[in-house]
């Protein structure tokens, strides 16, 4: 009989804060204008916007016209690369990305790279980690945009954005930086002025707030172009009737997860670090990456010896009500043996046989201790099972 | 003292219907997984989908396979009109499009004439119809799209889609043809089929729908590309985890809206003619285009003699708390003249003179009348300030 759920699959989607829902609720049935229409229920959608700006803007320290709402991560990450590398492709053809990225980033690049941009895609460490030697190798003159991500949504590796940064800034001040921080923001302090970041891409419903939005920093006076275009909403920038009631939500979301970092991280490194110790008393099971404050305190991912497949795991947890994931989940629903865990090298035989357990700052060391209660169970069963 | 309430700018946006609200409650809450996980959250989440995508096929006459979500009619447009000329461009660079489309359609054809394809404009009479011998001049053996609204947002003219897909698939049968049905949907019975239509766009928050959220129907075996790319979802047509609660809130509000659109034209057109009759008591009022049931039954677009401004007017109408809007209010809120004013030919005085009146199925004849005694008490003050 199952006793306990334990939602750990917090980095592919989390659960709204009721008073992200509460926000959304009154916007769409009371406060329904159109932001562009010139009276009061379009003034009182405008203002919506407004505050939204202003909250996410403050938990960046930047100013609100640098904060563009897009309708999520992805368009975040397309916008960015597509848009910035269209608009600056005469003063050079290259980018420079890693090998780990996730999908919404590898994608628009490889699709940039069909359009004749030249692209280098740095190698990882085995614990995720880029080279700076490597980067300052690759900066070039005609290097117009480096993205990289800040966490790894696979293993929860730390990129060093910050010495990144100053040394591309350094190499050429022209180059533009890109940051995935999907996976990052809200879980770390982020101020993308102190970072030297051009752009900035974070997703609504990884923080708990709404799916289908989310925002693109974009510092004052970066050359980027529209990939969507229209009746010029959001300054040209990007067209389309703003999702006001997701927009209002985003910025409840931002504002509560950003309230107090320092609190959640500790909280979650706890969680994390109980986790980590309860595995330990497992046999054959390898955490991927680091695992202290230097790696992020949301994500361990695990390889497990003797398992076949990943997906005979993760079900027989879910059957005990322990939700987690196979890799990456933000990818369509195939699986595929995913690049993150290729480039830092693990064993062909763990590719396969990898999960990913995600916490939110609702997760309780007691949910963690019985996935490993459960895990214990399980895996003599399964690797029985296998041996068969 | 204001004694009523009349919003009349549902071409522009409108409130979320109650049912609409509570799926989409129940899905951010309770069933918020990502339709990408393996485990029993995702595969509720893919669920939704599913229902949705049925009950939208459903309206459609088309199979779930065909429907495809996005963030909204901007995009919806821009990936048909983008996305199958990119697909397309071998086999011909030659666009056709009206002179009367909305920006999320016009927008896109621009960016696509920048990029070295040859766009066609056709021309529309003083009603705002296209004429279809000109249409068939124009349709060439390099013609890959054509791009027609359905309903024009701003006067409610009625496009001879029928004819127009016949007369276009007689001449080339390679030609696809794209349905801008953002303000048609709901308010006719469409068959994309049975119209031979190849691609046709929907926005969710026009229908008393979610904001955020629309679909574009697309033709099994249509060639079209992405325009958004990341982890493959829906089939690699448009990457981004699946905005969930709106697609389920759209479902709801399509099935909702399809259920009688008999009888809702009906009660359309009775306040539609409640407020043309009333309209008539006032001297020096024009309605633009037709006005019988080959119009729109939800848009009235009105010039106003001797009025300097339509934005003074429709401030004084909002003081006493009636909604509308001053020419379209989808594109952002600089005031410019109108394109589809133009070209319908109405004296350049009344093009900056002109307001849309348009209603709901839940817009009353007591609303409109009230807005015609408020127009009557207002335009001899306007005009005499005018005067001064």
């Amino acid at each position: 009989m199952r006793t306990m759920e334990a939602y750990l699959d917090n980095s592919a989607t989390t659960p709204c804060d009721q008073s992200v829902c509460d926000i959304m609720v009154k916007v769409m049935m009371e406060d329904y204008g159109n932001p562009s229409s010139l009276h009061l229920k379009g003034v009182q959608a405008e203002k919506y916007i407004k505050e939204a700006k202003e909250k996410i803007a403050k938990t960046l320290k930047v100013t609100d016209k640098e904060i563009v709402f897009t309708s999520g991560g992805t368009e975040s990450n397309n916008f960015a690369i597509i848009g910035s590398a269209m608009a600056n492709r005469r003063a050079g053809k290259h980018l420079i990305t890693t090998a780990i990225e996730h999908a919404s980033v590898a994608a628009p690049v490889k699709f940039l790279e069909e359009q004749g941009f030249e692209v280098t895609y740095l190698s990882v460490d085995r614990e995720g980690r880029i080279s700076l030697d490597e980067l300052e190798a690759s900066v070039r003159e005609d290097t117009i945009l480096v993205s990289l991500m800040q966490v790894n949504n696979e293993i929860g590796a730390v990129e060093p954005i910050e010495e990144a940064a100053a040394l591309i800034k350094r190499k050429n001040p022209k180059t533009l930086l890109h940051i995935d921080a999907i996976q990052s923001y809200g879980k770390m302090r982020l101020y993308p002025k102190k970072l030297q970041v051009d752009m900035l891409s974070v997703s609504g419903h990884k923080l708990h707030g709404p799916k289908g939005i989310g925002f693109l920093y974009i510092k004052d006076k970066t050359k980027i172009k529209p990939i969507l275009f229209g009746g010029g909403q959001q300054k040209g920038q990007r067209s389309g009737t703003e999702n006001v009631p997701a927009i209002a939500g985003l910025g409840v979301a931002c504002e509560e997860i950003c309230r107090d970092i320092e609190r959640n991280r500790e909280k979650l490194y706890e969680v994390k670090q109980a986790f980590l110790q309860g595995l330990e008393r497992l046999e054959g099971v390898h955490v991927n990456g680091r695992t202290g404050e230097d790696s992020a305190p949301h994500i361990v991912s695990v390889s497990f010896e003797e398992i076949a497949k990943s997906e005979a795991l993760l079900h027989a947890l879910e059957e005990r009500g322990i939700y987690v994931s196979a890799g990456s989940a933000c990818s369509s629903n195939k699986p595929a043996v995913s690049a993150t865990l290729k480039a830092i090298g693990i064993p062909r035989e763990w590719q396969m046989a990898t999960l990913r357990f995600s916490f939110s700052v609702h997760t309780t060391v007691e949910e963690v201790d019985y996935a490993v209660t459960v895990l214990e169970e399980l895996l003599p069963f399964l690797r029985k099972y296998k041996a068969h």
